[in-house]
């Protein structure tokens, strides 16, 4: 029998289609719900909820969910195709363009938690409408903790449900973009406050390779990225950060300054990995030891 | 008396008239020469060598060099008027255009040590072209530790002599931008190696509002920059980030990997208060207790 599942994540699932200056993969398993399960699935059990389309998504895709021991139950399997994105990054590895994006059985996605998952004390809210996230949260009877991620899009198309959510939620974590973009305010400190002010304790603003910044009552932390020797393809980092910050959450117990510090950096270090490949191959390979190593050279990085 | 000098900075001065989105001053001290000095001061009797004209350098600019008790017997005083830059600063306070330069008499420079200067065991050569950093070198005979800034112009223009004086230092500092230009390379841990292939022991990789890298023998230090609540002027940043760095380095006496994470949080301390107001305003009005309880809180902020 598997543990119990601790740490439940919904969230999209997609077959990305994605070219980097130096390499082009297709219909790769993508998807900030499988990202981020796979990361978080290292720390604590970890339980998905998706939707999956059965024309396109096979056995291989759910394997590989297997390999990470992430638990399925979630996962909703419909008539019709999964959620495709295809994207091209530039040279800086940064900035990307959106070529196709078909939403597919992603269209009338209606998450649904298990019995089982409905017991789990943390609860990572992917980006996806603030309704669906909002509809997971009302479900989410034993979540002690829940973490939401968003984007532009829901800012600008559904902020009275964005707002609504931001309310009933213990971390936000967004963008430096977003944050600004939320609070109509360009100084990060400033966006934070603004946002812990609406109701989350927590407020985690991501800056890509340049880390994350934690706001929290007890204060600021600044987590670097880890320096990667080779980016491979960015595509999943932030879900990646999210997922290990949530697991290692879980598996610490409680959530108080040293465990969310902790937290931040075991993100990093996973997200480091999930970079060093295209979708979750570098992580299926992972294991604990080599996070905990490069965790401490990391810890090394920041010591004065 | 004075204390002997321990730090010695050259570089440009001038007269800075600076529009941002929210305010506009016309010919306020600046240049990379003053803003090192005045945060070197801080830690260490420093002493200036640039040049300024006899036209528009006043009284009252000589006055705020001696309110940072910094030594001026290197300042050459000359018939014209002073090195002059314009820029106007984007929304974003980051991206900058200039609307001006005027060399005057920066034109002819040429930078002198006075023999007090020469026994001086730290030297930070800012931003001024390879050949005068060169030139100055040649004349720091008690100099232990020598620290050289450049800019995107040197490496276009006068690759051949910043390569004989990169050859020749022990801590490099340029941005990211910069790394990536001067070793045509994108991954700046694989930039610093580059560099550090090349002569410095150290190689500290500048990231604006995103801290700094230091690269050296003993490892990796990702030093933060301090979150402002209120960015002003971003102008001289960099340059009270090295002076601060240099300064800090010549109170502690060693050069090593301790004492090298200590100045760069340091010089990320006293960058944070420069940015607070337009010139040299902030610094000014800043004391050393000032310095210190900040630069614990961005201790705190590192803490895991």
């Amino acid at each position: 029998m598997r543990d119990a599942v601790q740490v439940v994540v919904v969230g999209s699932i997609g077959l990305d289609t994605i070219e980097t200056p130096e390499a082009k993969v297709a219909d790769v398993l993508g998807g900030s719900c499988s990202y981020a399960c796979a990361a978080a699935s290292f720390f604590a059990p970890t339980g998905m909820v998706g939707v999956v389309g059965r024309e396109d998504f096979g056995a291989e895709h759910r394997a590989l969910y297997d390999r990470f021991g992430i638990d399925t139950a979630g996962l909703q399997v419909r008539a019709g195709r999964t959620f495709r994105w295809s994207g091209v990054y530039e040279q800086d590895m940064v900035n990307r363009r959106t070529l196709l994006t078909e939403l597919n059985v992603f269209e009338h996605f209606s998450p649904d938690l298990p019995a089982a998952y409905r017991r789990a004390s943390f609860l990572l809210l992917g980006n996806i409408a603030p309704e669906l996230q909002l509809h997971v949260l009302d479900q989410a009877e034993g979540a002690r903790f829940v973490a939401a991620d968003t984007m532009n899009l829901w800012i600008n198309t559904e902020r009275e449900a964005l707002m609504r959510l931001i309310g009933r939620v213990n971390l936000l974590t967004v963008n430096d973009e977003e944050a600004r973009m939320l609070t109509d305010c360009h100084n990060l400190r400033r966006c934070a406050e603004t946002i812990r002010a609406w109701g989350p304790d927590h407020v985690v603003i991501k800056k890509g390779e340049h880390g994350a910044m934690l706001f929290s009552g007890d204060g600021i932390f600044l987590a670097p990225a880890y320096p990667v020797e080779r980016l491979y393809d960015p595509t999943g980092a932030g879900d990646c950060f999210a997922g290990a910050c949530i697991g290692a959450l879980a598996a610490q117990g409680a959530v108080d300054g040293g465990t969310l510090r902790h937290a931040l950096l075991a993100g990093a270090t996973v997200a480091s990995f999930g970079v060093e490949s295209f979708s979750l191959e570098r992580l299926a390979s992972l294991s604990r030891a080599e996070i905990d190593t490069r965790l401490e050279r990391l810890r090394d990085m920041l010591r004065v």
